[in-house]
């Protein structure tokens, strides 16, 4: 089983689609499904009688969602629906050193048993900026056949409405929690904006947007340009991009609790 | 007109839509519109008029496809359609400095006019890995929204279908093209793999997709994980991940008409 080799083992493997999810996790408000996801993806979704999630419950939630849109092939109650391990989720799960005893081809049983099968984040694309990605190189290490489906993807989006450099870039997931290091951290990043041209993209936990903003508009030279995205897809969609020392002659500040991508660069 | 103050000018200005399209230009077979962009996507666009686009023909094109979805609120010979010029295109439209006498400005008189616009280009999310950035900055500097529309973004697609890091990545565009600059960057490049683990992504203009391959399974290691994600969406999409060693094992390579996106890591 270890070492299967790649298509060596079911006469035809499922595929593993992924499955992106709409952005408005955690919000109040829902946008309909067919704002962010093309039908092709809902269909194919809908198709699926066997996951891989971040949360369960969470997928659960999505189906049933989807299940307004596209019929389920199977009712809720008959998904299969397995969850990663916390330990991977957020930061564990690409460094396989950090990661005792955790094999994602555990999860993969129902592939090369012919199922074809979904992986799916909270919000946005599985495996970018989410956990997925040991899932995905498991299943090319079996053979099987990775599909990614359209849907919305915040820090691509974000990105764009930026106007920040969109043809060298990079995302840097969480910066450091302690402030000095935070500092040093967005100063580091800064020097390789302006050695290389390089946009750089952050998230953070919703609750830490205001104390990463603060920083932020602390750390970065005042010709800095600094760009928000809070709410990508919803109602309540708030992108603006402009230098830092505009920025600090202004009072606008991110709340607690939408997802929000932070950009900045020259 | 040059230091219009944000929103001084009009009383209420359009908005910019971020207008994604389709991954099939230049391809043989074209996917239906619905397969890759969400109804709201198209239907925003229906509504729209104005357009900036990297290529006014090619956005004519898919106003087209568009139209046979939702009807078009003006008919084709109607629409307002302008092109970036040609030295912003690819690798100008970002650094100012480069473009003499170049102002986006000029290009977004009908949104302090009161008209929506559309910023479109020949594939993909507008001003990421293509031009249109610096339009994006310049209705930020006139105080205009800024909306992107959710669809195909071919760089984060591969990106989640590699099982590399999708937690810390970059885009690095593209590489030299003598073949020793080339090599010698992509040594670089897999330096900061080995440094931070940040994955690198990179595209080549289609044709000299073979060129960079066989510099890839040259200058990378045995033990990098190489990613190749074709004809992203289309029914000849193909997408593998493996380490080079293996690669360098198999016969395949990318073909010189098929938009391509490269990926590697550790």
């Amino acid at each position: 089983m270890s070492t299967a080799a790649p298509g060596g083992q079911a006469a035809a493997p499922g595929r593993l689609f992924l499955v992106p999810a709409p952005l408005d996790f955690g919000c109040e408000q829902q946008a309909p499904l067919t704002d962010v996801l093309p039908q092709a993806t809902l269909q194919q979704a809908a198709r699926l009688t066997h996951w891989i999630s971040e949360n369960a419950k969470t997928c659960r939630a999505y189906l049933k969602r989807i299940d307004a849109c596209f019929p389920l092939a199977a009712p809720l109650q008959e998904q299969h629906i397995s969850e990663l391990p916390r330990h991977v989720h957020k930061k564990g799960d690409h460094t396989q050193g950090n990661i005792p005893n955790w094999d994602a081809r555990s999860l993969l049983a129902p592939l090369l048993a012919g199922h074809d099968m979904g992986l799916v984040s909270e919000a946005g694309m599985p495996a970018v900026a989410d956990p997925g990605s040991s899932v995905v190189r498991a299943a090319h290490d079996l053979g099987v056949q990775v599909v990614p489906l359209v849907g919305p993807v915040s820090l691509l989006l974000a990105l764009a409405a930026s106007g920040l450099n969109g043809q060298s870039f990079a995302f840097q997931g969480y910066v450091p929690q302690d402030a000095a290091a935070r500092t040093q951290r967005i100063r580091a990043l800064f020097a390789l904006c302006q050695s290389s041209g390089q946009a750089q993209v952050l998230i953070e936990t919703p609750y830490r947007n205001p104390a990463l903003w603060q920083a932020l508009l602390h750390a970065l030279p005042p010709q800095a340009r600094l760009a928000v995205a809070s709410g990508l897809t919803l109602p309540q969609a708030h992108v603006a991009s402009r230098s830092v020392q505009a920025w600090r002659r202004t009072e606008w500040a991110p709340d607690k609790h939408t997802p929000t991508v932070f950009a900045f660069g020259l």
